[in-house]
């Protein structure tokens, strides 16, 4: 049996009862470390509250399908931190278990997708969810570009989710063969900003205004005691200190009564 | 303090621990029980879980701001199923506490809007979330096509949230002021494909195949253990017997090959 666990945003008490109820009865306990991070607990805090061990799941034990290698005949469980669906990797991984005979069952929690209702925007007025990447020298994707543009001319909002970079390996290090790995890095609203401003001063489609005076909103640490939500125009925001990671960033698109008045709660004076 | 507070989709057990403790900690604990419901708890089985009282909040007690009443001076929780902000009225009850100076605070659960991942499509390739209405005789709304269509034509996927009637009263019964409420309704896949086809042979703009032809995924009472998810042609769905509710219905996009490995495991036949 693999249960594939949601464990939300905060913190070891964000996990439901099901979930806690599902690790308890567990063999194994892996946590999935590399497409997101629980930004208050780590894998030990984690094991405290649980009662039980965790162990950490980097990228070659879950894209490899390591974590399933005992799932046939016993109770493992993977603690995915928001909610289960948000990385093609687990979707993969319930197709196996499908292919190896392995019953496989998914415990739900909030993630990123939802949560970001917080802000004061409403979620049926989202368009499509666009990922940003740090840019490299030689790689500076910019295809999100025509998406923003499209879910903006349809008057929808747009959640950004930054880059996360836990344990790469650099180029350099890479081409020698040695395992060492970078610090961990998380993209910035305001690196976010930049980036968006640059690519629309390049192709000038128009999907945002290029003087930085779209309105948005910065989200940090959402659904910790933690969380910051500041709106503004982009260029107000690329002056606030946004604090500790995860951050993620909205842009809006035509802002209806309502939002607005749920948006002043978090405007700059 | 009032706390808003997602219990997720199935029963009493998909509370996360924080929400069961500020649960624990409240002094009034409501359920709101019109923008959703509960599929395998009454608030009697969530009482008996939560160690707590938990009374009904229908839509005249939350619209009005009847639930805000004590949260000055004492710890009031509204229990949301799903997460919080998935309807308007919950981003208005955040806006009122504000102009009460009453404290406020959320803590999320999973919802419709991130679990329908397990239906094997991608959540970063799903456009906006539309809403289906019950049609009476003289209210068709389809305002929905033009959104629909254009999500279809990125190639995007599309979460179609059927409707639910809880507490309604009739137009007949409005008029002679008798506070009579129809049974609850709740809208079947069935009744959704219908509609969508309706409206595609009326306006002929080839956001779905008027034939019935378009991919779609079914999926009912997401979360639970009695959880369905079907993956077919939108004529195939509709012989479908998805049983009890919740239902919602998927229109999909450009299909990726990992997302049509996935879907393969809910196809009928």
């Amino acid at each position: 049996m693999f249960t594939l666990i949601g464990v939300g945003l905060g913190d070891a008490s964000d996990i439901t009862l099901k979930g806690l109820n599902a690790v308890q009865e567990a063999d194994i306990v892996y946590l999935e470390a590399y497409t997101s991070f629980l930004i208050n607990s780590s894998s030990e805090e984690l094991s405290k509250v649980y009662k039980k061990p965790v162990l950490v799941a980097d990228r070659e034990m879950v894209e490899s399908g390591e974590v399933l290698q005992d799932a046939s005949n016993k109770k493992v469980v993977l603690l995915v931190v928001g909610d289960v669906f948000g990385a093609t990797t687990h979707s993969d991984l319930v197709v196996r278990c499908h292919e190896q005979g392995i019953e496989c069952r998914v415990i739900h929690n909030a993630s990123i997708i939802n949560a970001v209702g917080c802000c004061g925007l409403q979620l049926y007025r989202f368009g499509q969810v666009l990922s940003l990447c740090f840019w490299t020298e030689t790689w500076r994707p910019d295809s999100w570009y025509e998406r923003l543009k499209s879910n903006r001319e349809s008057g929808l909002h747009t959640l950004l989710l930054l880059d996360i970079k836990v344990k790469e390996i650099s180029n350099e290090n890479l081409a020698r063969g040695r395992k060492i790995y970078e610090p961990p890095r998380y993209m910035k609203i305001k690196e976010a900003i930049d980036q968006l401003l640059e690519v629309e001063r390049n192709k000038k489609g128009g999907a945002i205004a290029e003087d930085g005076s779209t309105m948005a909103v910065g989200v940090a640490r959402v659904g910790t005691n933690t969380q910051q939500v500041v709106a503004g125009t982009m260029l107000e925001l690329r002056e606030v200190d946004f604090g500790e990671p995860l951050h993620s960033l909205i842009i809006a698109g035509d802002i209806h009564t309502c939002e607005a008045e749920h948006l002043q709660l978090f405007r700059l004076s």
